[in-house]
């Protein structure tokens, strides 16, 4: 690449004049370090008319051809978001040999593969950290220090807008309600949060981080979701007591030759590294033998935070070589989702029972011909109906289910059974 | 490169022979992904007919010129640890362009800048993610994800073995020298402790950190300071009482230009995100206004974990363009170092006074009329003497020194004053 580098920029919202910013601002140290002058050359708008800070008015175009046909554009910096057109866009860009920088976790989590393929095909480079909790590298430590790690598992509090809600549920026993709102008053939650409390945005997250951590292909719609908008604050509370903590995790596993990834709410043991993650930030654990437990921690959104991300992969672009890393190995798919219940794990249990004579003895029963055992039971009167929550020990998630179909018919139960995941050290590979 | 990338390594103790395991193991993955095959080619030894499991015979060689003077080895792994004759023989490899990759922290910490002019000049490259924090990837973050993310603080603890100690301390209420001599029977700490408890080993990783965060030239001789074997078990477990969790600390801050970097104990408060990072575990906090505090947790030590690393490096010399990041910036020195005194902190002071009326009126005057702000106080009698904790606000540190002169004369002051550095979040920097 010669000594200025052309940079042409597709969007240029709160994200793209943050990189505007940060490369006018930090050019003599991105010169001194790397022996290259950046440009911004042309940006995508879609009114031309409009005021940009720090940008020539002649730079800025509304036609993309500007930029997609132009030879001596180097990079092209994707901040616009969207699936259409920019999967088309870029696939034609990479294809010619542009490398690109992009912020868009919708386009990776449906076309990571092809976009990879196309990079490959065209001796360019796609880099998409800022597509996953913003700042925190996690897709480049994944990509490149931890490429021979084998890495076992990725678990991951990868949306701030829950982790805001659970943090401030647990911290002033708020309901999901009131914790929502406030979220939503303070900016971290949108008008419609949907998205985020689903647990969707999530999962096109978790797709993206276990592809480049097994080295395979997994898309959005490979993982299942469930979002924290039905949680109970009593189960909040309870787990609390028992000494966990509710947090919506990803959890994406590779054993045996499979991969399974998921998203839903989990409890955490205080003392787990992801426990202490609180308010909007983000983590990531990696597990490896090699490498035991890494985890990486920050704040997993913010316009400056991703605009840092994305002017650090322009700086890997121009500091590796095109095609080096995981090119081919993920566009070709290469292993198999785990079969439904496989899984093992431990739970929480939350049952609303009628209180007469008997009853725990009867749980217990089933629980026991499902071959669930039982490590804690919490009982609490309340009248007529006693709350019965259990911490069950480890073993297939296909038993507990079993198990969960037979107490639903028991006449004692009332309410649909509550079933949380409980993940800790004993779930570390190592 | 071409597709078979010969490597010389240099020494094979614990972490050569995991290097040289991994780099077997996963020679499918490496090989998918780079499309390059790792063979290594030579191997310097002090017995070459010593068994290496997992190496030909006939690689291994007792004479350094046949790794140094051979020109088809593509890259150098330096694993043999000291400074001489490594430093002579990496800067003369470099200097022929051959890239180097390295565990060596005390070499680094030493020669960094030298090394770097070196690979700089010969257009190879130097990597050395191994020599701090072992497979946590906070070299390789800071030196391409953060290159421009303007870091104005590193705060880390780095030394796995003190923090052993400080942990098992705190949970348990054992003494400093109990601690001790169950790491050492656990094998966290060594037989002669000095260069970890002292620390001298958590001075050597900050220079290099510093450095590669701040883009200047920070030697070990630069960075004062303090390690853990003189701390009372007193401190550790009145700062637990008042919400603290001590640890030993490598603090490097950017201000107003000026580099400070130290090694100390410090208090941190129990919800500050180091307060959790428990047992041997090391962990880096990196702040900057872009992307506020991200830190990186794991192990920081161990032969796998470490050799890991290497082959990390390994692979990023293979997708990188030589002289790509950071050469000459680091090696042309730059930054001033702040002058003594000139930052601000809160502290813990702790004094043991004669149990008379009106002593602390007369410590509190002295400490008001030097301009010393106090936030807590703590004060127990304890017969004829009592003991007088206190939790100073924020200020500049040559205030609170100038007050320790004056304290110290004072003839209710009994025993050395203990004044201890109180970091939290109000010492942020955005």
């Amino acid at each position: 690449m010669s000594d200025v580098v052309r940079i042409g920029m597709l969007g240029c919202g709160t994200v793209g004049q943050g990189v505007v910013r940060i490369l006018h601002e930090t050019a003599g140290t991105i010169e001194r370090a790397t022996g290259h002058r950046l440009e911004i050359s042309r940006v995508l708008v879609r009114d031309a008319q409009a005021d940009r800070p720090g940008l020539d008015p002649a730079v800025l175009t509304t036609d993309a051809e500007d930029i997609l046909g132009d030879d001596r554009i180097d990079i092209i910096i994707e901040v616009m978001g969207g699936v259409d057109p920019t999967h088309e866009w870029l696939v034609r860009a990479l294809g010619h040999g542009t490398s690109v920088v992009t912020a868009n976790k919708q386009l990776l989590a449906r076309f990571g593969p092809e976009l990879l393929a196309a990079a490959e095909e065209g001796g360019s480079e796609i880099r998409f950290e800022a597509s996953v909790c913003a700042a925190i590298p996690v897709i480049k430590v994944l990509r490149e220090s931890l490429l021979a790690a084998e890495i076992e598992s990725v678990m991951g509090i990868v949306n701030g807008t829950t982790n805001y809600i659970l943090s401030e549920m647990r911290r002033s026993g708020m309901t999901y309600a009131d914790a929502l709102a406030q979220a939503q008053d303070l900016g971290y939650a949108e008008a419609d949060p949907t998205e985020d409390v689903g647990g969707a945005d999530a999962a096109a997250k978790m797709a993206i981080l276990s592809s480049i951590a097994f080295h395979t292909r997994v898309l959005i719609d490979d993982v299942p979701y469930t979002g924290i908008d039905e949680l109970q604050s009593d189960d909040v509370d309870i787990a609390h007591e028992l000494g966990f903590v509710m947090k919506l995790l990803g959890i994406a596993r590779l054993a045996d030759g499979a991969v399974s990834v998921r998203v839903h709410p989990a409890l955490v043991p205080g003392d787990h590294p992801l426990a202490s993650v609180n308010g909007a930030d983000n983590a990531v654990l990696l597990e490896s033998s090699l490498v035991r437990q890494i985890m990486l921690e920050g704040p997993g959104a913010g316009g400056t935070e991703t605009a840092s991300a994305v002017v650090g992969d322009v700086l890997s672009v121009l500091g590796s070589r095109p095609g080096s890393f995981l090119g081919g190995a993920l566009a070709d798919a290469g292993r198999p989702m785990a079969a439904e219940g496989a899984l093992e794990s431990a739970f929480y249990l939350r049952l609303e029972v009628a209180d007469r004579p008997g009853v725990l003895a009867r749980i217990s029963a089933v629980l026991g011909e499902c071959g669930v055992s039982i490590l804690t039971v919490l009982q609490r009167g309340e009248g007529e109906s006693a709350r019965l929550v259990m911490i069950l020990h480890r073993g297939p998630e296909s038993q507990v289910q079993a198990a969960l179909v037979r107490l639903r018919d028991m006449p004692e139960v009332r309410d649909e059974p509550v079933l949380i995941t409980v993940v800790g050290s004993g779930e570390a590979p190592s």
